[in-house]
């Protein structure tokens, strides 16, 4: 199946690389790390086996034409570049997968390109981009795929299929907006407290944003789940996100908060997206990831006083890390 | 009419302190300028005559509790805070005013409280912040006022009545997404392009955002229609939403965008919000005032490249201004 692969970091880089190793003609959309891709190929290091893939390489879209299927691994603070990026790889029949997290990617598409075209791939994977072209795979690699606006069809099997032949397990859902917040109920704790630490705990639960703070005092998961206190402040965010699932008619099991957590424990030390982006100076995917969510859990009336909070640290923490300084 | 007025910027201190003076019972939930206004009053200083008004002052919307009327004039960048700010101002007949710029703020508002308690009110207004508590009135002050989710209500005109009262022009319209659109048409290009125009003109037309750049070369908008290369892009701007608007069945006429240019040369030397914004280092409304536009303008398969590609500037521009270097 012809496929193009829009956003090479981690996730892009990691899922292309593997389909691209079943002889699929699978083609990057690539600029910063193009001058590595093209001497070294893709490398993925991992305790399940290295891989080198050499994916077809191009700078523009057009250079690549219509598709088949087109996997999106753009952070989402690039939304808006989407028709720039896409619309040349879409023919008749291409089917649009975004791997990207949070809420609002596959409408964003849908808008664009027809919502027929869109499906979401959960990718439950933990991965760091070391160097340009080199991936490192620390544990995972599950998808949860299904489609944005209906049924799972034959081609979403297909799809599904071709990751399997990549050596990958793949769940197909008939349902993606429950398997969105289950998938939140991880990040939101995670991704967004591992960076409100580096506020400490008594900032965060005096609800007072410090003027200044070290952007390496951000956790990763196993320091968050190593201090009881925040091991605490994960479960009642998890609690929170839980509950506003349950109230859109979304049924996530009272058990699933602790299974998370277990599986993290066996994790070790991660770091997530939202940590990196911090860390390198680069805008958080606030939107997508904490705000959206944080705006249906306010409308639905389920109170998220925890979630509120890390929304209003990140945003401001945000805006400080860039700056250097208070929020003027 | 008891009002609240929720983000104390220029916006709100200028149509709070008029309120306030006609004497109706006006509240400010205040934080930065708590100081300075609770000593001195809020001041607008204006060709049309100085005013100091004595608003009620409050730390927390607790201290306001239930009001008649709220605006809201916070930075759009903060609307993940309406819940917290808003929600102990609502009570069972409280109509709430967005005098936000850009798209989704009564949306997001109707969300958390209902269509039916929302209205936008756009202020074609010069206005500029320049000390705590002082405002600078440069020009104009017309107020269009409609209901989100209805043609307009008896409330509707009363509201237009308060402000009237107070000596301003305001316009009931049956129509607020038009309203915005029209407001959108001097909005992107003078607001976008001012701080485009930090990057240079010749960066801007080959699509290519420099690494490096002075924030304080940012035009405010008679340098931009002094440059008569930037006034043909500020034309060609307003022309793309314009067709955008008529395609989404909003009818604005082909004199408009004339009209616009006219009023902006008699307008002199005014230095929109976002360009202040970009200044003083703050994230930019990049979201209300350019990327939702962009995601319907390219949603209506209008073409617009120079929206696109003002998107694109102020993206990266917002964040190589905070990182002080390209985006990583």
């Amino acid at each position: 199946m012809k496929t193009a692969v829009v956003g090479c970091g981690a996730v892009g880089s990691y899922y292309g690389a593997k389909l691209c190793k079943t002889g699929e003609e699978v083609h990057f959309l690539i600029r910063s790390d193009w001058e590595a891709v093209a001497q070294n190929g893709v490398r993925i290091i991992s305790d399940e086996g290295n891989v080198i893939a050499h994916p077809n390489l191009a700078l523009s879209p057009e250079e690549i034409g219509p598709v088949e299927l087109v996997l999106v691994a753009l952070k989402s603070t690039a939304n808006h570049r989407f028709k720039e990026l896409i619309e040349p790889l879409v023919g008749p029949d291409t089917a649009i997968v975004t791997l990207q997290n949070g809420l609002g990617n596959e409408a964003d598409l849908a808008a664009l390109f027809g919502a027929e075209r869109v499906l979401g791939g959960l990718c439950f994977v933990c991965l760091n981009r070391i160097e340009p072209g080199v991936i490192h795979h620390l544990a995972y690699g599950k998808m949860m795929l299904g489609e944005f606006a209906s049924l799972p069809l034959g081609r979403t099997h297909e799809i599904a299929r071709l990751f399997r032949n990549a050596g990958l397990s793949v769940q197909v859902t008939d349902n993606l907006e429950r398997a969105r917040w289950e998938k939140l109920v991880w990040n939101i704790p995670f991704n967004g407290l591992g960076v409100v630490a580096a506020a400490g705990y008594e900032a965060f639960i005096n609800g007072e944003v410090p003027e200044h703070f070290n952007l390496w005092d951000a956790f990763a998961t196993d320091q968050l789940l190593a201090d009881p206190r925040w091991e605490a402040v994960v479960r009642e965010v998890m609690a929170e996100v839980i509950a506003v699932a349950r109230d859109n008619g979304l049924g996530i099991s009272s058990t699933f908060a602790d299974k998370q957590i277990t599986l993290t424990q066996q994790m070790g030390h991660y770091r997530t997206s939202t940590l990196v982006d911090f860390e390198a100076g680069r805008p958080l995917e606030l939107d997508a990831l904490f705000l959206k969510p944080l705006l249906i859990a306010q409308a639905s009336g389920v109170e998220t006083p925890r979630l509120a909070s890390i929304c209003n640290f990140l945003v401001q923490m945000n805006s400080i890390a860039h700056l250097g300084g208070p929020v003027a």
